[in-house]
This record gives C-alpha cells, sequence and structure tokens, in this order.
C-alpha cells in the first residue's frame, strides 16, 4: 500500500495541473461570453430560436437543478459505502469539475459561432449533462479506480459523448430529450465496460468494506431524494419553453412517482421476509426518470409516463435483485453501484423506439474496449484489491478509527491476559 | 417479530402494486397535459386568471421549492430517532409519491375541464401540498405503523382534505392561503386522533429506541434547514402572482426569523442548565411558518408578521415541554414527532381569525373516529411493541449492528470466560 | 462548568428575547412592503431601475439560491468538527436569523422611501449577505464562544458592515458585486481579529475535540457542496440583470470548477503520501468563489475568471497547511475553521484591483480592536478551555456518548475483575 499511496503524490497533483492549464488555454483561445448576438445558425435544440436575447438568464433556475443533481444528487448517492464517503463525495465534485470545463469545449467544437464557443446558460447545462455521463460509469468502478484512471477516464468518455450526441442530435436528427440513451445507457454501458476490463478476480468472494452501515445508507438518501426531485428539470431543461418543457417535467414527475411504488413493491416482493432492501429504495426508485428521458417531451399521456415508470421499477429492482450477481459471476463484471440496474437497463428501456441508438451502441463498443486496455496500464496508481473500497488509501481520514482499531486490539489483549 | 415481518412479503406488494395499478388507469381515463386552453371557468384560486397561457412554467420554481420541502424536508425532519431512519426518509418518499398521484384525482375532480383533469405546475403544487397533510400525521404515529397501514391512511387523509380543501376555498370561500388550518391543524389532529386509536399502553414507559442519537440530530437538521428556507415558497406559491405572493414571502421570512429568536430563547429557559434542546431547535424553530399560512398573504405588517411568528416559537416549545407528556399520560396520544406542537397548536393559532375551520374541524372528528378504526384492523402488519421506532422490522439493515451485539455478546462470553 | 451553564439559563434567554422586541419594534415604526411605487431616487445597484414593478418576484429564486447558501452551506460547512455539530448548524441558524433581520434594519436606513424601509426581494438578498460576514466570523471563533457573545458580535459586526458597504457602494462608487473585499475578506478579518482577542492560551497545543471524525467530515461537505454549486447566484444575484447577470454566473461558475483542480491537486502536493486532506476539499475549493467576486460582472474573459480560481485554489490550500499553524503559535489567533484561507486571502486577492478597499480596511482595524475587548468581557457565558469544541456545553446531548462512557468503564471494570 505505501508504495500505491506515495505513487499519488507526485502522478495525481502534475495530472491534474496540467490538465487545468491546457484547459485554461484552450478556453483562452475559444471561448467568450454569450452576448446574444450571432444565434440562429447553430443547431441548438431549438434553444436560440426561443430564448431571445433579452433573456439570457431565463434557464438558470432550471440550471441550478441539474448543478444540484450533479453533484449533490450522484456525489450522494454513493456515499452508501462504508468507508468510501469521501471519495464518492469528493472525487465526484473532481470529475465534474474538470467534466464540465472539458464538456464545454467539446460539446462547443460543433456549434462555433465566428470561430469561438460562446457560454450562455443553456451550454452550461449541456456541460453538465456531459459529466453526468461519467459520473454514472463512476459508479460501475466504485472503490477500485485510482483519481487518476478516473481523470483519464473523463477526458475520453466526455469526447466520445459530445461526438455522439452531435450525431444523433444534429446528424441523425434523432430525439433524446431526456437523453435515456445518451446519457445514461450510454454512461453505463461505458463504465460495465471499463468495470470488465478492470476486473479483479480477488474480489470475486466480495470485501469487508463493499458494503453499507446504518448511516452512510442515510447520506445515500440525500443524494436519491435529491436526483429524485430534481428529475424533471433533467428531463425537460433544453426541451423547447413553454407547453413542450411542461409535459416533460409533468411526465418525469409521474413516471417517478409511480417508479416509487413499483420498486417498493417488488423489493419487498424478493426480500428476506418481505423487507425493503436500502439499494432497491436509493437506486430502483429513480429508474422511472432514466426510462421516460427520450419521450418526456412526447404527448405519451400522463399514464403513458406511468406505465414507463412502473415497468421501470419493476426491471431495476429485479435487475439489482438477480442480474447483477450473475454479471460479477459468470461476466466478470464487478458493477460497485448497479449503475447496470439504474441506468443501463432503463435507458434501453427509454430508447426503445428508436433504431439509431442500437447502431450507435454497437460502435461504441470498439471506444469501450480501448478505454479499458489504455485505464489497464499499470501506472495510474490504481489501488491493490486489499484497499478497494477504502478511503484511506487516496485521503486522510479521522484517526477515530484507528483508535476503534487499538481499542479492538487492547480488547483483545485484556482478553488473552484474562485468559492466562 | 417474525410472524410480523413475514406478512408484509404479499400484504404490502399487492397493496402497493394494486393501488398503483387503479390509480394508472384512472389517470388514463381522466388526466391529461395542461394545454393551456379551457381556463378561466374552474374555481382555482385565481390562478387561471394570472398565469396566461404563454407562460406554463412560470411557478415551476416554487414548485420545486415546494417539493423539497416534501421529500427532504419532512423525510429527514423525521430522521431523528435513533433506529428509525429508513422508515423516515424512505417510507416519507413511499407516501408522497403515492399521496401526490392520489392529491392530483382528489383535488381535480373538483376543476374538471370537459370532463378532464389538466395538470398544470399549479396543480402539481396542490398535489404537493396534500400530501404534507398525510406527512405531518405520519410525524404523530412514526414508529408503531406499518407502511400498508400507511398507504391506507394516505387514502382517506387525502380524500378528506380535497373534499375540505373544495369547501372551503370554493364552496366557502374562506382564505387559508399558507393553509395554517387545512393543511397543518389537519394533518395534525388527524394524526393526533390516529394516534390515539392507536394507543399502546406498553409504550407508556417509553421505549429506548424512541430517542435519537448524535448523528441522527444532525440528518433532522437537514429537514429542519430546508423546510425553514423554503416555507416562503410553501405559503406563496399559490399566492396570487406579484405583489401579493411578494407579501406572502416576505410575511413568511420575517415571521421565521422572529420564531427562531424566541423557540431559542424559550428552549434555554426551561431547559437543564440553560442548554438548548435539539428536539426544540428542529421544531419550533418552524412554528412561524406554520403560524402565519393563513394570512401570509395579507396585509398585516411586516412587524405584525414577526409578532405571529414570536408567539409560535414561544407556544411550540412549551407545547414539547409541557403538553407533549400531558397528551401521552393523561390522553393516551402518543405524538412521537410531536406534530401537535409544531402543525396543531401553531395551525389553530393561525387560522383563529375563521370560524369555518373551527365548523370543519367538528366535522372532521368523525372522519377521524372512523379512520382509527379501520387503521385498528389487525392484519395491517403493524408492529409489536418491542419492534417500535425500529427500521429492522420492515428494512434490510446493515450488519454492522448485529455484529456490534455480537461483539457485545462475544464480550459478555470473555468476561464469562474471565470468571471462571 | 455547571457555573457557566447555568449562567445561560437566564442570560441567553433575556438577551435574545430582548434584542427581537427591540427589534420587531423598530419594525414597527420603519419597515414596509414593497409595494413598487417610490423607487428611482434610492441608491440601490441600479435594481430600481431595472426591475420594473410588475415583477416583483424576478429575483426569488436567486435568493433562495443564496438563503441555501446561508443556512445550509455556512452551517453545515462548519459540522465537521466531531462535539460541535449541534452548535454549527444551530447557531448558525440563530444567528443568521437575527442577522437577516438587523441587516434589513441596517442597510434599510440607506435606502429610506418617505422615512420608511421598503421590504422587496433585493432587500432580503442584501439581508441574507450581511449575514453571512456573521458566519464567516463566526467560522473563526467556532468552539470557543457563547451563543451571547455571538448575538452581539452579530449585531456590531452588521452595523459595520452596512456602513462600509453604503461607503463602498454609494459614496465610492466603487464595484464589489460579488462581494470579495466587503462581505468575505471583511468577515474573515472581523473574525480574526475577535479570535486574537479571544486568544486561550490552554488551547496552544490542541483540544482532542479540534478535530473531525469520519461522518462529520461528510456533513461538512454537504456545506461545501451547496455553496460551491449556488456560488454563481451569490456572485449574479444583485448584478445588472441580462447579460450582465450571465457573465457574473459564467465566471463564477468557471472560476470554482479551476479551483477544484488546483485545491486538489496541492492538496494530494503537500500531504503526507499525496493523500488527499478533507480540510482542503471542505474550503479550499471554495476560494475561486470568494477570489472572483469582484470582478465577476466584469469582462474578464472565461480563462480570466479560471486563473483567479486556479490561483485561489492553490493559495488556499498553502494556507491551510503552513499559515494557519504559523497564526497560531506566533500571532496568538487560533482560527478554527481556517476562515483566513477560505474568505480572508481570497477575499484580498479578490480586491486587488481597488484601492479602496485597503484604505478601508485600515479603518476597520479600530473597529475590530474595539469589539474584541467588549467580547472579552467576562459576563457572556463563554466556555472554558476544557470545554471548548463540545456542544454539550450548550446542548442537551443525547445520552449515547454517556453510555458509550459508561461501557467502556464497565469494560474496565471487568478487566479489573478478570485481572483479579
Amino acid at each position: 500500500m505505501p508504495a500505491y499511496a506515495t505513487n499519488m503524490r507526485l502522478k495525481f497533483p502534475i495530472v491534474a495541473l496540467i490538465l487545468e492549464i491546457i484547459t485554461i488555454i484552450l478556453f483562452a483561445v475559444f471561448v467568450v461570453y454569450d452576448d446574444g448576438e450571432g444565434h440562429g445558425h447553430d443547431g441548438d435544440h431549438s434553444n436560440s430560436t426561443h430564448h431571445t436575447p433579452q433573456e439570457p438568464m431565463a434557464l438558470y433556475p432550471m440550471f441550478q437543478d441539474v448543478h444540484v443533481m450533479i453533484f449533490i444528487g450522484f456525489g450522494f448517492l454513493m456515499t452508501f459505502l462504508k468507508r468510501y464517503g469521501f471519495s464518492s463525495v469528493g472525487v465526484n465534485l473532481l470529475l465534474a469539475a474538470f467534466g464540465l470545463q472539458w464538456g464545454l469545449l467539446m460539446q462547443g467544437v460543433w456549434h462555433l459561432t465566428d470561430g469561438k464557443i460562446k457560454v450562455s446558460i443553456f451550454k452550461i447545462i449541456n456541460a453538465d449533462f456531459s459529466t453526468a455521463t461519467v459520473l454514472i460509469s463512476f459508479g460501475a468502478v466504485l472503490g477500485k479506480t485510482s483519481p487518476v484512471q478516473l481523470l483519464i477516464m473523463t477526458i475520453m468518455e466526455i469526447t466520445i459523448f459530445s461526438i455522439n450526441e452531435h450525431l444523433v442530435a444534429n446528424v441523425l436528427g434523432a430525439n433524446d430529450i431526456g437523453a435515456s440513451m445518451i446519457i445514461h445507457a450510454y454512461g453505463a454501458y461505458f463504465g460495465l465496460a471499463v468495470a470488465r476490463m478492470l476486473y479483479r478476480p480477488g474480489l470475486r468472494n466480495g470485501h469487508e468494506n463493499d458494503g453499507s452501515v446504518y448511516h452512510s445508507d442515510l447520506f445515500a438518501m440525500i443524494g436519491t431524494v435529491f436526483l429524485w426531485m430534481f428529475w424533471p428539470s433533467f428531463n425537460s431543461a433544453i426541451a423547447d419553453p413553454g407547453f413542450t418543457q411542461l409535459t416533460a417535467v409533468i411526465n418525469t414527475y409521474l413516471s417517478l412517482a409511480a417508479c416509487v411504488l413499483s420498486a417498493y413493491a417488488i423489493s419487498s416482493l424478493v426480500e428476506h421476509k418481505g423487507k425493503l432492501d436500502m439499494v432497491h429504495i436509493q437506486n430502483a426508485t429513480l429508474a422511472g426518470g432514466v426510462a421516460v428521458g427520450t419521450c418526456a417531451d412526447m404527448n405519451i399521456g400522463p399514464f403513458g409516463a406511468m406505465l414507463i415508470g412502473f415497468v421501470a421499477g419493476i426491471i431495476s429492482t429485479l435487475g439489482f435483485k438477480y442480474l447483477t450477481p450473475i454479471l460479477a459471476s459468470n461476466l466478470g463484471i464487478q458493477d460497485t453501484c448497479g449503475v447496470h440496474n439504474l441506468h443501463g437497463m432503463p435507458g434501453i428501456l427509454g430508447g426503445l423506439a428508436g433504431i439509431v441508438a442500437v447502431a450507435l451502441g454497437k460502435k461504441k463498443n470498439i471506444f469501450f474496449f480501448i478505454q479499458g486496455l489504455i485505464m489497464k496500464l499499470p501506472f495510474w496508481g490504481q489501488p491493490p484489491d486489499q484497499n478497494c473500497f477504502d478511503d484511506s488509501i487516496y485521503w486522510e481520514v479521522p484517526e477515530e478509527e484507528e483508535e476503534n482499531e487499538e481499542s479492538l486490539a487492547h480488547a483483545d489483549h485484556s482478553k488473552n491476559k484474562a485468559e492466562v
């Protein structure tokens, strides 16, 4: 462990500082404020035509809702692990803070105005979206990767995402407003592919830190509930203003509500003595938001949205119960947060309407493969098996824990003494 | 315990799934999106006349504030119990998710347009409001009811609430904008009546889990502070737009601020050695929001609002200190969260202006009585006394706790060994 | 300790009640609702000319973001101490609730309309801002002061702040939109001056409660992340509407993002084995928001904002690592939360552009000195050294802790028994 930990001292600061300096230089060259001029000929999802220059802040409350989902929602959702809370919320902040800068550049490249990327609220919402793909993938490999590996994953995943997004939205003209496919399914399968490449036989029989304690489950519920509440903003933020946006809000709100009922019901049905399982409640209750994403702004009817949420809650809960163990044991995919059940399958469910997504899905597998190979390189400071799921390898952890261990040692000692 | 727990396996999933399926069918028949047409002849609190169809999303930020109060605010406020955090935030999510669907139907029935319920942001704010009544009542019986009982309570309480609300607002034409009476006092006395019917002599001398630990009190403060911050939105969301809405915001903001000072002062005054009591801080600081509700949009003057909050903070704190024990020992009302002090008395204080509320209050008692009888039926999976206030009866709880118990057992064992 | 604690019983309630009653009387005489009339001749930062009376609620979402920063952000940021969470979030609520009332009066005095203070959303945003100075100073003396001392500090600090703010904005006509200097640097140096006056030689070698435990660090991250997310609202809330406001949002958003990377990198670089330190992550990641404050609404270019954030993250992290220990040992300034590193230096960095701030800075030192003397008076109920950083001196703390101590005592007992 010392060898691994020590390596971070140079690797991580150098990588982080260089990435940021390069990013600042690129911003100096390419990025300017949006001044409301020069719009109208880029391919934005109808934003430019609807938001007149007089109201540049109109989307700001929506942006802040999405911002909360990215930083509080994803960050705290992953704090369920007993000894990995610092990394969950802290590395989430790191990846999202870098990812949004990178996303602004990568997405902006397709929408240049006079050779410049003009930053607007619309653009920073999309930048936040691009980080969501990384945070979903982060969930699949949580506890088993180093910050350096994850920064590299961030660059690659967001770059590919921006290309995908451009192809889907602007070249193919496909509609994926809530991004069931291009964010959720993409993020999930990207993460699963990486998890597969990083397969650790040593964790086949689990790891003592790969679980929750009582209060860590409550911290995770902060993430769950903020994601649940603000998902209508996620699915409607970049919809056409007015009644289309309202439709996206209503559909997501109702899909999530129906999803809660089915997730709770199935959780109770499949668990020991009919008890509810916090893993299901923390995750499967959100599947309705993922699944209704693609068609959120369409006229599917309120009950249609509820049906989608209802089914998503069932599929997701069953996935956590039955599929995750199979993926781990048979396919070598150790999906820490079960992103396949929350983002993967519900994302597919949401995107079934479009053949486009399937075609793109195949193309992406090649990228996944290369990505996994790169992350497998032995010099990114990844943790050895015994230190997986443990903050203390990358974070200074308060001494209490060591004290506890010492006091346990003491107890042992007194016991031995007594036995003598 | 096993018998109780096992029963949930069939009861709860079946009830939850059937309720959701019936709800989806009712939505398929009755609910459509609001398209901005057909307004003007329903009885909405002036909404339809002020919000032109061009801005269907105008109330969305207000809605999200209320949403945060319902799901984070109420959910985390109740996590103060040491072993009941999963149920507090988890069952809160379940009841509110079902309640908002049921509320949309029950409230919508009074405002049909061409035989349909048109869902708008205004309507989903009201649906969230309807769930607040249930969550308040939930506080009164927290720790002593099963999820099945609570789902049934949700249906009954929201149905009656919708009738009440219709009578008060549209038939009697009474003003209760922040709903001191029709939400807070109603929710509190409904909950107290249910608590009375479910009186448990076995808990007369308290229960070891009916208390907090250090970190559970901090989780509860998340709920408190979010409720406190967003209460101005709760009391103004459906007020007339413009200066009336501003008045409701200012009154609530100032009432809450004054309430904090009096709640802290009285808490220190009545407690052991002048120390502050977290129960008071978590709850009585919010009484100002409840009490100013009914007259929030009236021209009572900023200092008038502060006076109301000041008095509410005093009454509420004194209630927690002196009234709650009396209710429990003399009237057989075991009010877990003290909703009588936060929602009951401050709600009455807020509604004193109207005789209407009193008249309705009497009528409600009959419903309370029937409700209690139905919930008392022996097959809802309610917990036995010794399992009250304990998540492990309805939730899978991380093993740490059992380990602790085992290690304690071990300690005992080694001690015995030593003594031999 | 009993003597200290008992004294609170009369002192605190009397001070709190009298302050609130005086405040209510002042409100009765001076404060009315804003009715949209009579604007145009006060000196507000251009608010009155841009916000037409027709949209009195336009700034409300911004206000709520700032509100969350004040009550959740500052409150939870300080919960990192293992035994001082109740005080952190609870006293934060008390001081902010009183401070916003006092701030409305003190700030309003400079903008009377027909002899009255007209409360608008703009005014309550500024009132929230005025409390921020107190909460920053609170961080410097956290764990070492009584609620009574802090209420007195609140009155003095906000009164002086309001004079400063008036001089800077209206007399000198200086621009400090995000208030790097007049809020952050002022709050920090005010707090440091108070900390210096309250220097405790007995804490020279630290205190066992002056540190975190695992879960207290996670609670603090709730504060950090909410501050981080909503800082763009803090720096733009009172900017000129439209593209100026957009500029303030974009600059703050980018400065914070760049700051995260440099703070993480330097934290890893300077720490033991390259590990990240939660103190840096909780605080230095926010320095970008402070430092970009003064020029947030200026055309510094997106990369300019990022450069400021990047440098602020480095300075702040280095300050925590190297400067805080020196301040404590050489200058007798025991800065509990390190506000010098988060608000002080980054605030100075942000304000360097203006000579004005420096001139004012000198004047303020006199006030600091008097303030410290007043707070040093022996009758405010301040805690003795051994009870610093411990909630139990001012709060009722759940019994668990005592039980733990008892069980340890038991363990000792059984050990002794065994040895016999």
